[in-house]
């Protein structure tokens, strides 16, 4: 496949760890060849071969597609910028993710819409394991409302953003571990709650606790679910494999659990369950595993962009 | 203090991580004096000053006190030994934690009984800051029987011991995290459990999960507790603060939580609390770090010890 | 391109950590595919698509081209037994590294021989870093030899095999940094003395000196080479530009030096030059880093295998 | 020992990683108390027991000494401040070591001048190590001026300090090592160059490259020495013995090497040697490490505190 039948895509905010991954992946897809990148402090210089400019000068009209890794609260106008130039739209950043404009970009569960979507907003890191591992109970009526799903989730520091600050040096988050926006205070939580209840149906409480790990990438959340009816092992891990027989970018484990290194590098989530031994009331533990940066971002993102210019999904992907 | 005024203590299984984590605390601590160290491999050596000798060889009569870290199963058997020849010995293996023969050794809660024991069975690291998170709660009553406790734990991997496995191995462990003995298959939990009903009256349900972080040392605890009635913010560290009002080795947080920085190298537990928004029924999630080779074993043994012979309760600690 | 027009390979010890970075980049390789690989202890299990069976059952005939990621002394023997099935084999191990049975894989420097090669010796990790930076200048012998090249290479765990140990172990990389094998007892100095006698005719004195690196992977070799007449920064800049020009597998640094993360889960080479000032005689610092098991190992084994069958050189590979 | 009879100290500059671990230290020793620190940013808060102040605000006459931990350039005018009130004192910051004002505080090269010393300039940590490794061959003229001393130095992290920039996040550092300030700039170099000129009668060339190590404290240096005379290994590490025989500070290894674990948390040099074969001419490869905030900073200026004021000089202090 040569330049000429590649698709010409721009990428706003591609300094950060997103937009490297993304310009990464982009390198490396057959489908797509990089128009322009904009970065705020590092216009000049060249990553994985495009150039960079300022985002006030990004020539919309070379691009088909823009992605945007702008931070959240400044994405919104350039994508509309981006819009107004006719160009179809995948954002990143949180903007779009509770806006009616956008299709929200889970791509498993909403193909058809990000086939014809002019503006996709890319789920959250957090949300986009949280419900690959809640959506198949949801959508059986699985979970028990009257009880909490509790969600425990751990994430690698490129999560965090690239931007200096004290409490991510080295120094500081090496040989250490910490919970942060405790008590439902995570601002991926209200996208998370309406994406569980649009296409879940589910609205029962949710306790989600994020945690800082001292690893460069990869998010693994263990969610604790309270169960509408008693599933057994093999029942509950039968659900899953139905739930995604053919999906190329999700895993099930049977008998074992996913950790990192099962995901890093790759766009992919890890899904394994146990059901708990003991308890009085039915209860079902699920392991989700992501890479931050891919399935939980740029790669999800380009995932998106194949299914919107009709490529093979995985085009470009490791999964 | 010279070394006649100090007391002659032995340590059986020296040469694993808890073992040489005693052999430092005992090395500056100064009302004790090592009088004999044993190590099954590397008998012969000298670790801190102290020649190790085989466990078969160990000269009981010339201790007061003796420390066993053998592996469980193991250690029961030179313990009792050690006992025959009259010793007070302090047990840091399961073998004895659920047994009437010795006293479960958290020193916050159970001192008069230590101070007269002839066997202190010293809790396991996970029970330990479990424990001192739940009890102030379950002495008042204040869980929800008809709802879980859950509890997301991670531990560095000196708490899976120094024998060589593949996946404790650096190229396994550095840039991952995992989750193990999952769905409530952990040997600590009947510890965690029988202690909770004796010391705090509570018998509901458990959902006990731990996680394998990639750093040497220390345990974090996120513990999600269903309240029997409102808790506010101010209420909770309250009740906290007035638990543990005195106590030398715990530490309550106020309007922040702690991490693992706050406790490697101390003993001491660090404690915080949330009260989670948005959820319909009350509950309060309260994070627990402790050094699991210290407070989590080593350092809360020495503290025993020092609570046996009648020293100030931390002497030879940093807490 | 389709499975009938791929080379189909075999892979002999596919569950160590080269094995296994093998395998990931055949996965990834549009023109060849895995016909069979075999694991010791794995077999049975399957690894990136591939099913693993007894190196003993290895089916020469279904291959081409055998690689071999058997450990030293071992490997030997099946090369020799791929060979007599008519099979040509790149060895990755160090059994053929000074035998004239077999073509050195220095990619850059051999490709003639490695094109028409029925037995390739993949270097070693060390040596590729070390002769990618010293040949250039051995070769316009512009090394002193009447001064030691002083070599301090730091290597990633990975480096040192999956196999477990306890001076291996998590617990005790993670935080520490060591010499090892100092005083010129590394097993491959022999090779890399061979190596630049043969391709860069210089004989002079080596001190060379491993270090063990916490971090799965990534080599960089710190090289203090005693210049047999001034060279400025701009002039040694110069010389490996124009020593390299064309490269695709070897990036040169100009006013700055690279580090791991400019090379890990990369084929490439980077190599950065210092003018040393305040010295009477004239010395020039070069820094080369590597990924041990891309360019230092399997990476340059798939190198090899391009050039072998005539495929472009840096098909499948990220460089 | 009771609070009258300890020394009342003051400390300048206790927000960053070495005034953090100089108060550490200070908590746990029984003859010094902590009179006033300051901070920049931290100013109100209160770290091991202590209150900060502003720098402006310090009340030097309360303290008998006063320690310096500010940055360098800023160090100078506070410590003359503190002169000018009468009190001695520690300045950890480069302001003084190549000054005729201060006493340069290697404190096994200097007791005799640092007992009696009104201001100590406490050596660099690159410097501490080098030094201690180096001084005991040039005393002996065992160094060949022709050839070059070549030092490969790695640090962790914290020897860089708090201050945040991009360089120093998890994000960058984790999985990475590189080579900086190569080509003999480091600014340590010329206070290594006058230390050995002084102390140890050596003016020949030196070779010092630095390198950033994924770890939180401790430095290792890997030093090839090149000898007037054959020194075989038994008498080389006699040599050393010799030297440092009865320090209580410095540790010689014998048949092995130092590593960082040998170190960290203490006020101690390991050091190794090691008799280089294969090379035509003699040649000595030392490894010295220490942990560059304790035997590097905050624990060396505690170690001439206890000089300065007549307490035993390990008082307080981990070795």
């Amino acid at each position: 496949m040569n330049n000429h039948t590649r698709i010409p895509v721009g990428v706003l905010g591609a300094s950060g760890y997103v937009g490297r991954e993304l310009l990464r992946l982009l390198a490396g897809h057959p489908g797509a060849s990089v128009a322009f990148a904009t970065a705020a402090t590092a216009a000049g210089e060249t990553v994985d071969g495009v150039q960079l400019v300022r985002v006030e000068d990004a020539p919309f009209h070379r691009a088909e597609i823009v992605f945007s890794c702008l931070p959240h609260g400044v994405s919104g106008r350039f994508v509309h910028e981006a819009r107004a130039a006719g160009r179809r739209a995948i954002d990143l950043s949180a903007d779009f993710r509770l806006s009616p404009e956008a299709v929200y970009g889970l791509t498993e569960f909403a193909r058809p819409e990000v086939a014809g979507a002019a503006l996709v907003a890319n789920p959250g890191c957090y949300p986009t394991a949280a419900l690959l591992a809640l959506l198949p109970l949801a959508q059986q009526d699985l979970i028990d409302p009257s009880r909490e799903v509790v969600i425990d989730a751990a994430s690698g520091v490129t999560g965090a953003g690239r931007n200096p600050t004290r409490e991510l040096l080295f120094g500081e988050v090496a040989e250490d571990y910490r919970a942060y926006a405790a008590g439902n205070s995570h601002r991926h939580l209200p996208e998370l709650r309406a994406a569980l209840a649009r296409q879940g149906g589910f609205t029962g409480d949710l306790v989600f606790t994020p945690h800082l790990l001292p690893v460069k990438r990869g998010i693994l959340e263990t969610i604790h679910v309270p169960l509408a009816r008693v599933l057994d092992q093999a029942t509950a891990e039968g659900l899953y494999g139905v739930a995604y027989d053919g999906e190329p970018c999700v895993r099930v484990f049977r008998d074992s659990l996913p950790s990192l290194k099962d995901v890093v590098y790759r766009n992919r989530v890890a899904l394994g369950v146990v059901a708990v031994r003991d308890v009085r009331r039915p209860r079902l533990t699920v392991v989700a595993a992501i890479d931050n940066l891919v399935k939980g971002a740029a790669g999800q993102a380009v995932q998106n962009m194949n299914v919107m210019v009709g490529l093979p999904e995985t085009t470009g992907l490791a999964c």
